[in-house]
């Protein structure tokens, strides 16, 4: 059998996933693709290929004849996530995973260090070296706000979320989780986008969490955002797209927003010039909520892991079409 | 009955207390202290005083002779944690008890701050603005890592540890806390300073909430900071003086410590040309870890429920002497 993969990865790393396949033969892209975001051209590797790990595009998808299944190396799926795609996937009968075991905890992990910076005012207080009493010390103590006894919507409802609402348990933060189908399964409230709504005004925390598809860009408009309690704070790390950027700035700058922590925008990065950039209660990361040190050894595990599965006919793990 | 107090109260608020002690006298000292770490003056107000409520000198409770009970305004009571005034406590009879639970919360969430912007390199993250598959991008995922698995040492069992400890837990931390006197109900692993020594070099997290009395000053020392783990970090809510500076300046330039993260130090504020302050990888907030919004307010809530406690001759929270 043969894989394909336009995964870059250091040559001892390429090495340990080859030996991992052993005995299948294991194709690597002449033009590995660096970034899950940039479409790389056909590769005619792929065409002979059954399996693919990585970050193909839509067209070598649909040059390659033998391919049964496609693991998708990061968690979102956007470009793959169409009603097209899934129909060509049904159709052709070719299964895809993607990898979101790999980058879930490192997600949740990003968002609960955001909380709490927010919430310890860590921006302000790493910078500020003042005496006890000083007004800037009594300042920094005022602004910062216990995270116990206050509320958090989560909207999105996948393993990233369940992580963070196990690590809120414990801070006292009364989580709700939002979902287009709320099953009751999910050991915690769970409501719908609407029943949402009526909560956000009364919500100190808004998590975004949102894949990038059809139905959710711009999902968090103007509209949405005015309905959010004053002092409210905005989190996202979803997507950007999921976001209509002028209407945060504008939450962020006349209200109801008290400040916004983003890990990811559109586009990325953002440009010079964007307002997002240049507002003081606007904090950035790079899309980097995902990243930890032993990501590529997670994605080659959590590949293998499948490849097992795959060769078992067994359900594989993190399967979205 | 009279009530004497040196903390220093917005005018609201001290109405509130003035109202909460009704039909007991409240006395207000003239000389407000604004900091806890400031010796004032005695004020012959405290002298008729059965109850003080703030931070006394010593001078001022030796010759308060009406003196029953004295509630600390802080968690720390370092100025009163010696064997001469704990002698003097028991001989006078007189009761005291400090503000624990008004400030537990807040540093537990402000050290699980501190681990989460490590775990996530918030710091540099913060500040970098760069494209997917960049070089900064990679060295920022590669610098971050994952807490869970990671292993943490509390120094220092009290409320903060106990809360912090449960923070961690869903986290997936594997945390063993640190005192004298492991009594073996505390729900979690506990054991004493010498057994902690063996398990310094296998520790990724060094958690200092140690009280300042004659026994932990300079307890983290250039000997216990070189049997750390290379690549471990060290963070501080404790008190300052429980920590030879100089040594731990040394572990963060010639190793084995990858970062620390102090919220106290001494002096505070360190003075301009501190090595400390002059680390890439020593960060710093001034002492801020119990501080929040709602501090004053929850201060006069514990006094009161306290005072209730007193008058109906119950067991005071937070006794400590």
């Amino acid at each position: 059998m043969k894989i394909f993969t336009d995964l870059t990865l250091p040559e001892p790393l390429f090495a340990q996933l080859r030996a991992a396949v052993t005995p299948h033969e294991l194709l690597r892209s002449t033009q590995s693709s660096a970034s899950v975001l940039v479409e790389l051209p056909p590769d005619p590797l792929m065409d002979e290929s059954e399996v693919v790990l990585g970050q193909p595009s839509l067209a070598a998808i649909v040059r390659a004849p033998k391919l049964r299944w496609l693991q998708v190396t990061s968690a979102g799926i956007t470009r793959y996530d169409t009603p097209h795609f899934r129909a060509e996937a049904r159709q052709r009968g070719f299964m895809v995973t993607n990898s979101s075991q790999v980058f879930d905890e490192a997600c949740a992990e990003h968002a609960l260090a955001f909380l709490l910076a927010q919430a310890r005012q860590l921006p302000t207080g790493l910078v500020t070296r003042c005496a006890n009493s000083e007004p800037a010390w009594l300042a920094l103590r005022n602004r910062s706000k216990l995270l116990r006894g206050q509320s958090a919507l989560l909207y999105g409802y996948g393993a990233i979320a369940k992580l963070l609402a196990a690590m809120l348990a414990p801070l006292g933060v009364h989580v709700t989780a939002v979902r287009r189908t709320p099953r009751g399964d999910e050991g915690l409230r769970v409501i719908t986008p609407a029943e949402a709504e009526a909560l956000l005004p009364k919500t100190d925390h808004v998590i975004n969490i949102l894949p990038e598809n059809a139905a959710s860009r711009h999902y968090f408009s103007a509209a949405l955002f005015q309905h959010m309690k004053s002092g409210a704070v905005f989190y996202n790390i979803g997507r950007g797209a999921t976001v209509d950027q002028d209407a945060l700035a504008t939450a962020l700058t006349q209200g109801p927003l008290s400040a916004a922590w983003l890990d990811v925008t559109t586009p990325e990065p953002l440009p010079d010039d964007h307002p997002l950039l240049h507002l003081h209660n606007c904090y950035h990361t790079p899309h980097i909520a995902g990243g930890y040190r032993e990501e590529l050894e997670s994605l080659i595990t959590h590949f293998t892991t499948n490849l097992k599965r795959y060769l078992a006919d067994q359900p594989l793990l993190d399967r979205v079409m």
